[in-house]
């Protein structure tokens, strides 16, 4: 096979995996959305066999060869032939280790594990989703041992969501974290809270939605290529640059819930919609890694919008929208009650200092569950025993504990990392792009237009062109530092709760 | 190859055909309902990825042996099986006969012909669209001298829209229809028009929501399984008993477009999920022909709701919600308002009386199409010459005239009979029903679920397992009469308008 050959086969086959990719994608989106509730009934059949079709497109001998040939010469070939030829190998190396049949029946299982996830939330009863769990875990630990025998299961999975970032990495960030923000989070805990009754009256629906358009007009989201859905758990999908969904759900008496979902999930999507034309309908359009996504979707949500310039830029849309409930509010008074901290038992819900520890309990018990040293039953009682120990809270029920997330109902774990790592990666990138615009003029202007642009030269282009660390570097300029994160924390809330550095 | 094997192909076949069926269907649905604007720009190579992948599936040496097999032994085989390899078959032949390059552009062509269209006809610019007319048009002629030589082409294409029915018999039922109902029509314009003042208010579109849903409910559509979306053409689409989609379009000045809209397009949903549960995920799910599809849809939306007795359940529930708007109306002002009657310019607006004509005239155009006695070019005016002479109106500009209908823009040539014939059914299924149930008493009490038990008794469960002359029989019990729907449209209308009888 020549490369001219081979390039012309690995076109033909993404071009297709696009196609299956985007029905799937369709299909999801329409199924959390628009779809009647009984249509789940007909889904697991078709996105059965799309994933079907998608193994076998993927798992052929000439595939083996297509990408070998390109890999041999890629010196001669461009640079995005070249990378994605990588990728593709990669999807390939994956995929080919297990049969299609069982390939199959895991796709159909996380499709189950997921509506009886639903439904055992709602209940609060661990014991319905435990046995799914149970053989999510057990193909986790089958897949991770086939891929390589010699590496620790759970370092095997997390590099799926941030290749080169393993527990060696991870033990001595959160151990940073820990040592550095649990004497803070203590302190502000017993300290004095800020006035946070405003945004406890009552939010109607319908404002809310007109709030949620003028934060992502703000954000710079462009709605002829996003648009804002509702789901239960807000998410973010897409399908190229021209086809971007995020969602969120509305809660009366709590408006910075959704308020702060949209502008999180539309970070997600600008990142999405971000990359270079020519990586379009290829495995390179699209973020490189999931904490570098993270880091995106929590810059504008915290870095941001959780900002005092950024609330004189939010307060006089939501007087417009909300006169009432905004009487008598300040910037300086909004500034203090959207970042109000106090450990709390939801990780989506809590403030930015706490949410690292949410984080770390999680990769905590992940670590321990692919050590074999939890089993599946013993996993509620040392979720609570963790929450108690390192936010000091109760945990009342496994609703409001072990089965709050979606990600491990969607077989994802070792994802949970992403998020601090994406918080942290936001610091440093944050220091950087200060030397070069007026972060805080744009953000007090209510538009983020140059933000975004810093971060689409540094970032979004790229797709998955470059590699995550390459991509960091751009942005980052040095290697990450958890110390920097924890500092941005500490003094910010210094300010926010000027008690505590005195005691 | 033995009987149980070609059964157990088909099965295979069969369930590769309905995910790809079910991932475009959702992929449309999901494009005119919730899609980004530009999202069009990666969805053409999606679609035309997966209508290649249904080609490739069905035109195979296996299959034509699997369908015959099958049917050299169909004696043998339960009816179910047999019906599914004579639709196959079909299905086979069909495409059999068209190279898969040619066939995929075709596809394409229709996706792109639908986005000219919209501008088209929003520009009111018949020049824009008109090289896609032409070019749809000499594809449907190829093909059906493909797969008919001797017969006329317009039979051919009506023959897949309404099996066995060709222009020897709609030539006589358009005639029968002239000669009755033009006087009528004539006499109608001319006489004094009731009271329609009321219906022209200002209707908030929340309120029209709201409405929605309740003649939705009234209609008895399972919400759990139907869900109801908005667009600019109102449309249905299902893929199996659990997954329907219809869509309405509200206009403030105009409360009854939508609400007729909503009831016909649930007329269609009512068909499509009832089906039985046999015949789910294979292709005698859903409706048998578009003949009968439209005598349910046009049954609820004229016969049922544009009657007295479901006036008086209406007036109620528009009270409620419109109590303003509704101010001094009754049941008998409702009555003759929403079947107030005159020549109009627009198919999907018109009355009970003047829709058969809207549709004669697309039926003679269509004729003269496929005979070559027009021209694309000539079509605009031959249309608006047409509607002087039927309906005595002016069409002042294409968007009025020849733009009006997504039929041509989506490839459907022979499509329109269909509505007129649906009505003409719906006529003679109504006189059977009346002998068996209390029709008129449902209708009062707002709760129609004894008409859709009977219709699904008679037609709805057999799905496509009947064909359509049989079903037909089943719930007409006598072969098509234009006679009694001409009848039943006189009748109707010299009560609402006594003067015209003295005339």
């Amino acid at each position: 096979m020549t490369v001219t050959e081979a390039i012309q086969k690995m076109d033909a086959y993404e071009e297709a995996i696009y196609a299956l990719n985007h029905a799937c994608s369709v299909l999801y989106t329409d199924g959390a959305t628009a779809a009647p509730k009984e249509s789940w009934k007909g889904r697991g059949k078709t996105l059965g066999y799309l994933s079907g079709q998608m193994y076998k497109l993927t798992v052929t001998e000439e595939n083996e060869e297509v990408f070998r040939t390109i890999l041999e010469h890629r010196d001669e070939c461009d640079e995005k032939i070249a990378r994605r030829a990588e990728l593709n190998k990669e999807t390939y190396d994956d995929m080919h280790r297990v049969p299609l049949d069982e390939y199959v029946a895991y796709e159909e299982l996380l499709n189950e594990a997921d509506a009886v996830w639903h439904e055992a939330k709602l209940k609060s009863d661990y014991a319905m989703f435990a046995p799914y769990l149970e053989k999510m875990i057990a193909w986790q630990k089958k897949i991770a041992k086939l891929k390589d025998p010699e590496k620790p299961v759970y370092d095997v999975l997390l590099d799926m969501y941030e290749k080169g970032v393993g527990t060696a990495q991870l033990d001595q960030f959160f151990a940073t974290l820990r040592e550095e923000l649990l004497p803070v989070i203590a302190k502000v805990a017993a300290a004095r809270q800020p006035d946070t009754a405003f945004l406890k009256k009552l939010y109607p629906v319908e404002g809310q939605k007109k709030l949620s358009e003028r934060v992502m007009e703000m954000e710079g989201i462009p709605f002829d290529r996003v648009t804002l859905g509702e789901t239960e758990h807000p998410f973010t999908s897409g399908v190229n640059k021209w086809d971007e969904r995020i969602t969120t759900h509305y809660h009366e008496d709590d408006v910075m819930s959704s308020l702060f979902s949209v502008i999180h999930e539309g970070g997600h999507a600008l990142y999405d919609i971000g990359s270079d034309d020519d990586l379009q309908f290829t495995c390179l359009a699209g973020g490189v890694s999931m904490g570098v996504h993270e880091s995106q979707s929590r810059f504008y949500e915290n870095l941001i919008c959780r900002s005092l310039p950024f609330c004189k830029a939010l307060l006089p849309v939501m007087r417009e929208i909300f006169p009432e409930q905004m009487k008598g509010v300040d910037a300086d008074m909004m500034y203090a009650a959207i970042n109000a901290s106090s450990p709390s038992l939801i990780r989506t819900e809590a403030d930015e200092l706490t949410y690292p520890i949410h984080v770390m309990i999680r990769y905590e018990i992940e670590k321990k569950i692919f050590a074999d040293e939890v089993t599946v039953d013993e996993l509620p009682a040392l979720w609570n025993r963790l929450y108690k120990e390192y936010l000091g809270v109760d945990v009342p029920d496994d609703r409001h504990g072990i089965l709050q997330d979606s990600h491990w109902s969607g077989g994802s774990f070792g994802y949970f990392p992403s998020y601090a790592l994406g918080s942290a990666y936001g610091v440093q990138m944050l220091e950087k792009m200060e030397k070069d615009i007026d972060v805080w003029g744009a953000a007090e202007n209510g538009d983020l237009r140059p933000v975004t642009a810093w971060l689409h030269e540094r970032i979004h282009r790229f797709g998955s062109l470059k590699k995550p660390q390459e991509v960091l570097m751009n942005a980052m300029g040095e290697p990450l530092d958890a110390k920097k994160y924890t500092a941005y924390l500490k003094n910010k809330y210094a300010k926010i709760y000027p008690g505590i550095t005195e005691a």
